[in-house]
């Protein structure tokens, strides 16, 4: 059994090994840059974990992983564009680097990339992995979508919110847990059980980065805290903050978002405070460990020995711990 | 044996029968909106001509070749936006009836669809489908990237020109015979025999696009004679006249071509008298004919009856006759 840090390092290493750069080397250069930032590879281990279950040997499935990541990484090159992003991961986004056409151009590259890696299976896994794959590369589309939607709207639902992180973030979670089962051999319900699996972490996952947004520590969470509260970004909390606000708070909360001038400091202050007067940090950690135990729950009643399981299980377990 | 407007039909039959739209139904609007636009369906009709050369029943590859369709009108939908075109076969692009986010994220589910659809093929024929597909569709993107860079080089030869366009134009109809070849049980050779006979006969219609452009017939090209002299497109005609003219000529060449004012009508004049002089037209017009007699000598040694190739033979025979 690989732990996590060794198959990211697995992964790290293939991927280090790979040549992006074909002729024209203007198309292929941001692909390789989008590649080397660094990225936790958590897709592609998460898959490699899941074949890992079934089969010691995980060598067939590096390639079909590093696939995986190569889609990320074009969602993420794409969204950037969308967004109007200018920095990913402390680094100039490509649109920004080069430009809006080689931005959408070497994204499409990037993923007809994904593909070609993908399908750099066996025969008897090809006609499941491109099912799965062309399944969860079109919800990450409509996650876009509905969170671009969402942007102009003021009555989206925290079910509704749900749902889209699920599209956008979480399914190609899922999908990388039930390809790397599909690798493994496991049954159709082996297969589904991790991808909802994989769904239901995705999702505590997303919703922990929003908690963490406001109520986490600096240092570790690599990221300014309060960055969506002087956005507006509908999170989970700003979502769920409307729903339940009334009255005086309402309008507060109301003026905050709507104010077109503020001290960024005091908005984040003043929306944390009124995140706290109506509860929302335990909303949104009861909500983080509802899906968390809907996922070891499926978990468990995977049919594969439970020291196979180990891994999966420690990862699940730590991003409990962080929730208290 | 089906002919080239039967199929036609079959294609645009099934393309009305499909259901394109999901939700969210803002994402999936521009695909069906793409699809809409009457084109002639040349690729998804080459893919069925050349499966009906091995077998009478094409049913089970129109689904597929739909994908190729789907795909055709991605490209375009993306390269719209990267040329910021306004009108396409007489309708506002997708950028312009929506906007660019609109065009980039429709176009990424566009080309997940044509996946989708790629795929709905015999298990059989899964694995050189989607090779076939994957190196086609990125070579579209080369071709693309070329004929962004032209833009702003001086120095393209005519051979880099016929490369730019193989990829862009020809690689498609190339890869689209293939596909139908291989859904037809041909062999590997058979298949990359048609795959040259579509690479050769795509470049010869490119080609014809940029002698007609010059020297058609507005009432039957359908686009206004002299676009690509107006917009200094670097066709065939362009490159190769710069590569002859000398002297006063190309100084005269080279004023119309960098004139930021002119009247539309004596700048198509012009040019076309310096065209006349270098003989362009005799020129594009041989080349025209040399790929479209190696597309007919490969068409030859294709070993199937010859009535099985008369569909394909007569479609060869309508553009060559057009040349003279």
């Amino acid at each position: 059994m690989y732990t996590f840090d060794e198959l990211q390092e697995l992964v790290r290493d293939r991927m280090d090994k790979q040549n992006y750069l074909e002729e024209p080397k203007k198309l292929f250069e941001p692909i390789e840059y989008i590649l080397q930032d660094g990225g936790k590879r958590l897709r592609p281990v998460l898959l490699l974990m899941a074949t890992n279950l079934y089969k010691d040997n995980v060598e067939d499935a590096i390639i079909p992983a590093v696939g995986v990541e190569i889609f990320h990484n074009y969602t993420l090159l794409h969204d950037d564009v969308m967004d109007n992003a200018d920095i990913r991961r402390g680094r100039p986004t490509v649109h920004k680097k080069w430009d809006k056409n080689v931005a959408i151009l070497s994204g499409d590259a990037a993923a007809i990339t994904a593909y070609k890696y993908l399908v750099k299976c066996d025969d008897k896994y090809l006609r499941s992995a491109i099912t799965i794959f062309n399944k969860v590369a079109m919800d990450v589309c409509k996650g876009q979508q509905y969170d671009m939607e969402f942007e102009t709207r003021n009555d989206v639902t925290a079910e509704e919110y749900v749902y889209m992180i699920y599209l956008k973030t979480a399914a190609l979670i899922a999908g990388s847990l039930k390809l790397g089962a599909a690798f493994g051999g496991a049954s159709e319900k082996e297969m589904d059980m991790l991808y909802n699996f994989g769904k239901y972490l995705g999702i505590a996952f997303q919703l922990q980065d929003d908690h963490l947004d406001v109520y986490g520590d600096e240092k570790t969470f690599g990221k300014r805290i309060g960055g969506d509260i002087i956005s507006n970004k509908k999170t989970f909390l700003l979502i769920s903050a409307f729903q339940r606000a009334e009255g005086e708070q309402r309008a507060r909360l109301k003026a905050l978002i709507d104010a077109k001038e503020f001290n960024e400091e005091e908005k984040i202050q003043a929306v944390t405070d009124i995140y706290n007067e109506l509860g929302i940090e335990e909303l949104v950690k009861k909500e983080i460990l509802k899906y968390i135990d809907m996922s070891i729950d499926l978990l468990n009643d995977i049919d594969v020995a439970p020291e196979r399981k180990s891994v999966l299980m420690e990862m699940v377990s730590i991003l409990k711990d962080r929730i208290y």
